[in-house]
């Protein structure tokens, strides 16, 4: 198994009738998916997602893959494949747009569908390519096909990619449900043709390759919903993912059979169901579904709210449920389903929304008591059958941390797939398919960019450094006003701390000091604002940890008139 | 069930013959565990624990039980009793000994050599009385009785209490498991004498109520670390609870029947082990363990180290060999064990480290994809063999957030315990047992203190707000002086930000508006600093709402000189 060497350098210029891979996202965590194919000089960019910050990342709102690498070729770009219409697929693609808006986006009817709403909301209208399961497309020099793939959301499509170099092929974010509620299978047949006609390098979803054994059907799911329906005496809510159609699916057909009206709760949640059913992918029957208005009028035993906020985040209908501001009150005997994932991270913020939910008397059923909730990704189980058929010469772990890819480069290894064919990159490792034979060749940029408020990649990791200080923290700041001949104190020092856990009163013994320090410089001579704003942060630097033992930021600041 | 009523006042003086229960701590949290029992004008404390914080409390170190309701009263108290030696019920007697050093600390043998060593640090030379399984101590009015149980740390002890008011029975952390390591069962014979005898107040360990079934036994454990062992070609490292002696001890028969040789790697791993030894809980051939040094000089496949770090935190001996800055350098081949628990809010700290081990080669074995831990806490079905055989009067589940609080509250009910005389009470409540029923009486302040360096208390929930704040977005401070009778300024505008994420080139745009507005209030008269401070908050405020759409929090001073 070949792994990047620390110390890469930039990959050399491609090769004649070389085929490069260069992983942007995805590759060492789980989510901004984003992989750059070149060939002949031409480009063929597959998703463009974003990645959520975690509480090492405070106040970021989203991370976008690093575009530096592509920046200087956006004309040489003949398309952004899409494979499903996850976030982390397809939300980095309005930032891609802004720097050139008529990139052709291609994907299935609901992926595009999903990212011209998002793309309305940033005013950008695209030029898009809708694609089937089967058809065959030329982007530029890359002859691609389409193959379904069954996962979390409707009309995933994985795609083999041929060029003068080899056939590669690139799952998506896939599993192997057999018994898929659509009825519509990860096209089995269709990856054993391609295997029997050779692929050459083969891109796979790592998400669950740690899982022993296979996920639970999607259809699984409907017994459970019913038997906790047949027990409900109250309100039902259901809180999932906005875009899981399947999951909504079961639950709005649960309330049919137990005689209870549908209402959409949250923005995405409302705006994601009308897409989907203005396109036939979930069937609602005339009348069940209501304005969450109308629900007053009903008894509580006939209303399902369907709802966002299934991860606990604060601004979602649910954990303003649970923090008794929102419209709907929770009341003793509602049940509450979670029929979703716990994504790791999120477990302090959901728990937090069950104990809030809990404690008004509600009765939460969540993957932790029921089996509300089954895995999109394919388990080790199933990647042993996928590899099993699709016998690729090279593979290439995608879509998970390193724990992720080494365990999916164990499978391939398992199923045949030479060692030393099996390359494990990380973002930004440019994998160069040449001669059949899957190689590191450099690294490229593929750092973290940071989206804040209006700003794309002004909040770097310094100013991310600084936050965590002043989070755990605070700052003190002190202002003193001196005469610039006599270095004499004019003015001050007066004191401001925010977050220190010092007492404002406390900070009287530190003020002489200050002025100690001070008024000896003058006496020394010392009046460059710069020396003396440094021996008033020593001053107060030492004052507060022989006290306190911290290390609040310090910001002194000494100006002379 | 009976519930807290949210505006519940302070309880009325207990009546003669009453019994009082209040919790401090661990009833809507899992942690700073600490009940506080008050009978005939006297009181008896059950524990003294600390709770580790989470996101939401930057900086905090620990966070402690309110000790308010009880400081007045220092003198009433008889003794603090210690179930067992874990942080969350003894991590913050050296906190209540700093109010009262004499208070009387009983405990079990290894209970109290663990206080005793941490108290050592705080140079507190405890009062203790030693105790064991089956014995009988009068505590003031308290008849205490002393019962064996099984937990993840050895030694522990649930507490029958006798007063006038009935008997009352506080189970402490305990499971069931049937075949225990050291062959100490969970003295069910000695519960069920005590429920013949009648129990009046159940208080009952609810961390896993949630959770079906049963504990798997420690010793299965022992098969999976073998199994590991076995296939092992190079170094085996082993992180685990510095208190776990149990899981430490089948590490080290593994490493004998390998022949490896065992060294402990942390502070806390080192001492804890020290004692464990020394008393006879871990029994160790002699010349299997070796200090950290000798290491240097075996055969990597005789190697097993035993450390501290297993829930991810940063300063611990596994991070730091992750991070590639420990003394251990990991290298391809090693095999790291993570055997532990998950603790809720750390997964990303954890697979943080198990992805750093993971790339520099080890193969890591964690209860994600191996029998690696077991818990230590009575699953559901455990607690009703427990209630069945204990048949309590009353029962109040403690220990758990509000999910397990009334999961196992669902299991008392479920065993016959009347609804009505089952009391889901939350830190704080008070709990009164008159007439062999008990009753909510009133709510006394049960807060979080926090500690943070040298302070106890001194950080407020207003001063983490700041630093959430501040760790969010940072801040801007703005300095200017002005002339007191012109209101000109003198000096400045100058501006410092750090975290703001924006560049310090930028705020030349919003200088000459607060140039702008401060002389135009110089015009209108304007010069009390405070209202010219707040004109520049609301300019600087306006101009990054409008260009970045963030709010960091904003300092300004004016001063005139």
């Amino acid at each position: 198994m070949s792994h990047p060497h620390p110390e890469l350098g930039p990959p050399p210029s491609l090769p004649e009738g070389g085929l490069r891979v260069i992983p942007l996202g995805g590759l060492g965590e789980i989510g901004r998916n984003m992989t750059v194919f070149e060939y002949g000089g031409r480009l063929l960019i597959v998703d463009c997602g974003v990645l959520f910050p975690e509480e090492e990342q405070p106040g970021v709102d989203l991370i976008l893959p690093d575009f530096s690498v592509i920046r200087e070729r956006l004309d040489d770009i003949d398309a952004v494949v899409l494979t499903h219409g996850h976030e982390d697929h397809i939300g980095g693609v309005p930032y891609l747009l802004r720097e050139k808006p008529d990139i052709p986006i291609v994907g299935s009817k609901l992926t595009l569908a999903l990212i011209e709403a998002k793309l309305q909301e940033h005013r950008i209208r695209p030029y898009t390519l809708e694609v089937k399961e089967g058809q065959r497309e030329r982007l530029g020099p890359f002859e691609c096909e389409f193959i379904a793939v069954n996962h979390s959301i409707p009309d995933g499509l994985a795609l083999a990619i041929r060029t003068g170099a080899g056939t590669v092929v690139h799952t998506g974010d896939f599993k192997m449900d057999q018994l898929p509620l659509d009825g519509r299978l990860t096209d089995l047949r269709h990856f054993a043709r391609l295997g029997e006609e050779g692929i050459d390098l083969l891109l796979a979803d790592s998400t669950n390759a740690e899982v022993p054994g296979f996920v639970p059907h999607e259809r699984d799911i409907s017994g459970v919903l019913r038997q906790v329906f047949a027990q409900a005496e109250k309100r039902i809510i259901v809180a999932s993912f906005a875009s899981h159609v399947h999951r909504v699916q079961q639950v709005v057909d649960a309330a049919q059979a137990y005689g209870r009206r549908v209402a959409f709760i949250g923005r995405s949640m409302v705006r994601n169901m009308g897409i989907a059913r203005e396109l036939g992918y979930l069937k609602v029957p005339a009348g069940l579904v209501v304005d969450v208005k109308a629900l007053d009028d009903l008894p509580e035993e006939n209303v399902v709210l369907i709802c966002t906020g299934s991860q606990g985040e604060p601004m979602a209908a649910l954990s303003r449920m649970a923090n008794r501001d929102h419209q709907i009150r929770i009341r003793p005997g509602d049940t509450v389903i979670l029929a979703s994932s716990l994504i790791p991270g999120n477990e302090n913020a959901v728990y937090r929304v069950i104990n809030g939910l809990t404690r008004w008397g509600a009765n939460v059923v969540h993957k932790g008591n029921a089996k509300v909730h089954v895995s999109g990704h394919a388990a080790a189980g199933e990647l042993l059958y996928f590899y099993n058929i699709t016998r690729p010469k090279n593979l290439m772990p995608v879509h998970g941390e390193w724990r992720h890819l080494r365990a999916n480069a164990a499978l391939g290894a398992a199923t045949g797939v030479p060692e030393q064919q099996i390359v494990i990159a990380e973002d930004g490792v440019a994998v160069d398919l040449i001669d059949g034979k899957a190689r590191i060749s450099g690294k490229v940029p593929a750092g973290y960019v940071y989206v804040d408020g209006l700003s794309v990649g002004d909040v770097t990791e310094a100013s991310l450094k600084d936050r965590r200080i002043l989070g755990d923290e605070g700052f003190i700041s002190v202002f003193v006003v001196v005469d610039s001949t006599s270095g004499k104190i004019v003015s001050g020092p007066s004191i401001q701390s925010r977050g220190s856990g010092i007492d404002d009163a406390d900070f009287g013994e530190v003020i002489p000091k200050i002025e100690a320090v001070l008024s000896r410089s003058a006496q020394d001579g010392v009046t460059e604002s710069h020396q003396l704003q440094q021996l008033v942060r020593r001053t107060v630097g030492k004052w507060v940890s022989d006290n306190y033992r911290r290390r609040p930021m310090i910001m002194p600041v000494v100006v002379d008139v």
